[in-house]
């Protein structure tokens, strides 16, 4: 399916599945990319989980996460081989079966040609029910059941499949960021701060001590969906510190 | 406390607190230290979750994890301010109270002199009942409750605790891991793994494809505590290979 007007998430979790990222063999590399594009759109990743290749554990952390969040992502698990169960995890989180989609097997035997075997054609399964998500730009589409959207474990094309992302999903409102570095440290700030968190509730306040640096020993941070509530938390905090304290301002 | 006879420990969960991780912020940076870690010890990591700065959460999936593994590591949240609240979650997961630890404010005093507040030696509370981990190469003490190990964020503080980790730490014995590249495709892969899976029930075999790397297409893993178990199946596969298709042997 090409993408219609944009679904409105608000909330997100995501799925890493892989026993190499759990032995630490691979290092984990989708995800700042995913959180990073759902901030962008406005949609608030909530929770990761990073489980086994493992077929129980597939199908309970997806159905939890997709009764609990707006959409869920998985990372992982999509392949031919006998390790490759997210496809089959996320169906019986659904109470459905896998089955072969046609267009997708149409597809991988065009990709394939001669060499295409039973086994190649795996990678046609989808969860009785999914819709298949493309844009324009890549063809290749991303397996959608319900809200849980299957993305592959590879992280050059993970990326790519972002963009489908971007052009399928929106959050209800933007997110705005704003920081001070300072020059105090935490202990130094924290009634300081305690103030600002006080008299601003809908501003979500951070505090980051920078222990390897020498430009500054504190980061701050001020995040809203309403710009001008980061704005005013900003500069309340900001009022509160001697000038010399403040090392930038973002 | 100074380490003992190494706890024995056959599985470990992480929960990775922060805001600035599910904002995409900040790149989630210890994870792969501490598998890198716990599988060097035997201990395996069977699941990671990364959740935000928030009390009940932290409360929840601590309780949840610390029943369901023998080990359990947070990282994250510690420190001063009103969003370093992992003590006190941990504190509310085994219902107990946080408390002032004599010999942490203590040593907080002799590191921040004069300069030490009240607000500082929030980095002396400790849930009632927590041990203190050392070893005589660092003496800053982990905070232990019951199986529940609390590690800093901060990435290169994160790092020098996990040699207290290998001090006290310990799996039931060591995992051995063996690869084989391959220049076949997972599609063709797929019938002679099966039959290694069915005929080696005791080892992990994992199969990774390489997409963007000419020298082979597919790392065919194996995995297990019985190296000799690991060496056969490793054999069993490479037999069933043509000489040609195999780029390398680890």
């Amino acid at each position: 399916m090409k993408p219609p007007a944009p679904r409105i998430a608000e909330s997100a979790a995501a799925v890493l599945i892989g026993n190499e990222l759990l032995s630490g063999k691979v290092h984990e590399a989708n995800l700042v990319d995913l959180a990073k594009t759902l901030r962008a759109l406005g949609i608030a990743l909530r929770r990761v989980v990073m489980i086994p290749d493992e077929l129980e554990a597939i199908a309970r952390e997806v159905a939890l996460e997709s009764a609990a969040h707006d959409v869920v992502f998985t990372s992982g698990g999509v392949g031919p081989t006998h390790d490759d169960i997210t496809i089959e995890g996320v169906a019986r989180a659904f109470g459905v079966r896998a089955r072969i989609d046609d267009s997708l097997a149409g597809m991988l035997r065009a990709a394939y040609g001669d060499r295409c075997t039973e086994h190649h054609l795996r990678m046609a399964l989808v969860p009785d029910g999914a819709e298949l998500a493309t844009t324009a730009d890549d063809k290749w589409p991303i397996v959608v059941m319900k809200n849980v959207w299957v993305l592959p474990g590879v992280p050059q094309i993970f990326r790519m499949k972002l963009s489908v992302v971007r052009a399928w999903l929106q959050g209800p409102a933007a997110f705005h960021s704003r920081a001070v570095a300072t020059r105090l440290d935490e202990g130094k700030l924290k009634p300081l701060l305690d103030q600002v968190v006080e008299a601003h509730p809908g501003v979500d306040v951070g505090s980051y001590p920078k222990w390897f640096d020498a430009t500054y020993k504190t980061k701050v941070t001020f995040d809203s969906r309403d710009a001008s509530a980061v704005d005013a938390a900003l500069s309340a905090f900001v009022a509160l510190l001697d000038p010399g304290d403040v090392a930038s301002v973002e």
